[in-house]
């Protein structure tokens, strides 16, 4: 028996809006024709697009709002202005009410995650959410967070962060007992802030049985796929992020430079075009758009605001996974669990827990 | 009239040391014909390489040292042992002397940092040094710092950092007026840390002539090359340095795998053979070795340790180049007017200088 998936989408949100966020759906339900879509947005924009896409019609129900939020309101001005009105808030709240099970929004980050933590609020075992996103590797794919949810972060926080992303990466990549590290600069014991150090000593000694923690890594180690989670505070993390998202784009661009340069080098690329293709699509920054917010009593997946209905679908994909395996009840159980061992052990390790 | 330049060497530092480096010098030389080396290291390895190495020979004075710093030794252990004695002390105290007018080391960054730190001191005016990086971006290359010589930095430091970056730019790029950004997440005012955004008040308010201030950049921007410049303190700037590195190492690897898959694959690479060639060119690390020492009563150029003699050389030309272009009293001008333009507006910005 497979029950059907809910997912509510904030049909406004992104660059572009309901012409892109439509077909995507679309696309994501070639993949899972078992998804039910709530769509909130403007009902004349949504109905007109849906008699394009009859199977996404058919699979969805249409909640008209007035309010959408812009790609450039602050947090504050889109609490304020969308507050249980626009399209973001009420996607939001049926995940809240249960009448989802995810939620799926190319709105602003900021706003999201403020409207997010408003209406979900932050587990109450935890102090703050974060933002996890799939990180392509040479081995497969990892998971990394924060990438931007909040900046800075103490031991207690970056510790939380491991354990949710450990439970993400259980639902995920269906591992059992995933490796984490801990983003930090060098390996060698003097280096590294206080913080990622603590953590690290906090992890040690917790001994989860359902992570393996497996010390600090390097910024090289993200491509690497030396670990299946690498934690981080948000500063550090989105910037690690979009560092690999503009060197992956210079590279790309000196690629297509070369091959064009010369007849040979034209010539060589008629003969090697299924390879190219092969290396666009390894390098296709759609196929992992979807950043997880971890750490919210209910699931919002924020897709890039600037992409296509493709990379839209990769994000529904992400909440339909997400939903699928049980990702709030995972990162609950293992929370409750690590909090369980904390208290066993009584806080005598003296390593600071605060 | 052009005078000789003398660069000291740390001959045993490096994964490989003496072995690597005499080589790298010979490179070096086909370039700068008049440099002149001062080399520490062990006299009888060092004798036997200069037999191989006739041009290096004669362009160099060897001096014996019997202490070599290992890779793995602490800061602390490495100036305990090594103080006066070894051959990373000693390369860095001719620069103090002023018998070098800058100093290269393969050797461990941080031995290499707290030796610098201890021997030349830092600059009366400022309060950290940093490491400047060269990154190659779309546009050419900019410059990068701190990339991890201390971490986190106040307001003033990360201005320090940036009045430093733009120095060396006018010494390295021969620009009249670099371009300088702060890394942050988000270019929205609301976003960002607090130290972020104070130095950036800072800077605006300063209105130095000799630098534009841009404003707020961000991880992409990097290998945009948006800026000539880009400031951030050393952790993030470590980890965003190794996260590029690693992408470029993996999207390599991708582009291997592709490229040898299929016979057609391997017959356009054969046609596309010079294109592949520029592009490995484009992304050869070894082409902008080497780490600037900013912020200290002399120059010091840290080489990526496991680099061959063709990177080493790279790290000798950035040495060159340095001190060809008056580095350090453009560093000590731009300082001394930033800190003149501080104290003419009398801190009465109420911008939390402190």
């Amino acid at each position: 028996m497979t029950s059907t998936i809910t997912i509510s989408i904030d049909v406004m949100g992104g660059d572009v809006g309901a012409a892109m966020v439509i077909p995507g759906l679309d696309v994501a339900l070639t993949r899972h024709p078992d998804i039910r879509f709530i769509l909130f947005g403007d009902e004349t924009i949504i109905t007109e697009l849906l008699g394009q896409y009859p199977r996404v019609l058919k699979a969805s129900e249409t909640r008209h709002t007035d309010v959408a939020i812009t790609m450039d309101q602050k947090p504050s001005q889109a609490l304020r202005k969308g507050r249980r009105v626009s399209s973001m808030w009420r996607a939001i709240d049926v995940v809240k009410t249960g009448e989802a099970q995810v939620c799926v929004s190319a709105g602003n980050t900021g706003a999201l995650m403020a409207m997010a933590r408003f209406c979900l609020r932050t587990m109450s075992s935890i102090e703050r959410p974060a933002i996890a996103a799939i990180w392509p590797t040479l081995r497969g794919e990892s998971i990394v967070l924060d990438v931007g949810a909040t900046m800075g972060a103490d031991a207690q926080q970056l510790v939380d962060f491991a354990v949710m992303g450990g439970a993400m990466a259980r639902a995920l990549f269906e591992i059992e007992k995933p490796s984490i590290g801990l983003l930090n600069i060098g390996v060698e014991e003097v280096k590294g802030v206080e913080e990622v150090r603590e953590a690290g000593s906090m992890l040690r000694e917790s001994d989860l049985p359902m992570i393996a923690y497996h010390g600090f890594v390097e910024g090289d180690d993200l491509g690497r796929g030396t670990v299946d989670v690498v934690v981080t505070e948000g500063f550090a993390g989105n910037i690690a992020l979009k560092t690999a998202e503009g060197t992956a784009r210079q590279i790309a661009s000196y690629l297509r430079d070369a091959m064009s340069r010369t007849l040979l080098a034209r010539i060589g690329y008629f003969f090697a075009r299924s390879a190219f293709k092969l290396l666009r699509e390894k390098m296709d920054p759609r196929k992992v758009n979807g950043g997880v917010f971890l750490g919210l009593n209910g699931v919002v997946i924020k897709s890039h605001g600037g992409t296509d209905a493709e990379g839209f679908a990769a994000a529904v994909d992400l909440g339909y996974n997400m939903a699928k395996n049980d990702l709030l009840e995972k990162i609950n159980m293992d929370l409750t669990l690590y909090h369980r061992s904390r208290s066993d052990s009584g806080n005598a390790s003296g390593e600071g827990v605060s």
